[in-house]
């Protein structure tokens, strides 16, 4: 067996994108996108859905050392109108998420919209992103699929929580996006009283 | 002047979004986003449009030590099917965006659609992605805006030509896309007869 579909392209999972430094986004990876994972030398995964993971993702995942951290959020169906993301299951992930010693990490569930969108959403909180820009991220990947239940429960997201964490748990460039702010802010002030 | 809206968040430019290691992509960045561009250390920026640079933007470039790089690229009029971006400019811009001594940069046009979406297509390309990888991503940024001609662009800009490029111009990630993708292949035909 061959994993690669061609080999003279590498072919990365849908809806795939770096989030931040270590930090990577996607729908389920296929057999033909092992080439391209291995290519980001991970070191975990997140994996937001209940349904256990296929045996042939668990090897990939053994042969290169890969983590595997499951959280199983059930997806939502068409029709409903109840946020079905638990917030203590999110908050969770994002602990596991914002850990250093798990980088660098990919986030994926089925399609890499909805439950994907809202952890990567509560991460842009923790990151002190204004909520305009977090919401216009996850409708990036949402696209016509965008749901006001995900968008209200990243608005209502509480990430004070998180802050207390030590900073070795949290990524250089995660604080430096608060610490230099704050910085940049002060330093603003005394040049412009 | 305070450069920030709220004291309490970071405002990214619209359509922002980490593209690789070092390498940032968005659509023209304001006032209010400043301080979120000055927590991504940036030491340039690919500028794809005709139009002037703004003086209080030149004034934060010059503040920051950040080199701007400017190709001006016409924007295409709603009605036109003619393709307007000119392969040799996006190459040269090409060549500025994968020189390592130029990161972090951040590419950005107007409304980082179609400008800069066709510049990441080609640096896709350039990294051996899959062309439905690339497009895809392209069609994410742009959206319903989404033009026939850039996607054809792209499937049919020649990164060959970059290929034999001193390897120190080639970031790390860059670089090991290819690499590890080609070890990979060999590893596994050889586990795999």
């Amino acid at each position: 067996m061959t994993m690669t579909n061609n080999d003279n392209v590498l072919e990365p999972p849908i809806n795939f994108s770096m989030v931040d430094e270590g930090v990577f986004r996607s729908g389920f990876p296929q057999l033909s996108n092992f080439p391209f994972l291995q290519s980001l030398q991970l070191r975990s995964i997140i994996y937001l859905c209940p349904e256990p993971y296929p045996e042939e993702s668990l090897e990939f995942l053994r042969s290169q050392g890969i983590r595997l951290f499951q959280f199983g959020i059930e997806g939502k169906k068409e029709r409903s109108t109840s946020p079905l993301i638990p917030a203590e299951t999110i908050s969770e992930a994002l602990k596991v998420l914002v850990e250093i010693e798990n980088h660098p990490v990919l986030i994926h569930c089925k399609r890499g919209k909805h439950r994907t969108g809202c952890l990567v959403g509560c991460l842009r909180k923790f990151q002190n992103w204004c909520l305009s820009s977090a919401l216009e991220e996850y409708q990036r990947f949402a696209g016509e699929k965008s749901r006001g239940t995900d968008l209200r429960f990243i608005e209502t997201f509480d990430v004070l929580g998180l802050r207390g964490m030590p900073s070795r748990h949290c990524p250089p460039l995660l604080l430096s996006l608060c610490f230099r702010k704050e910085a940049f802010v002060v330093q603003t002030r005394v040049a412009n009283p």
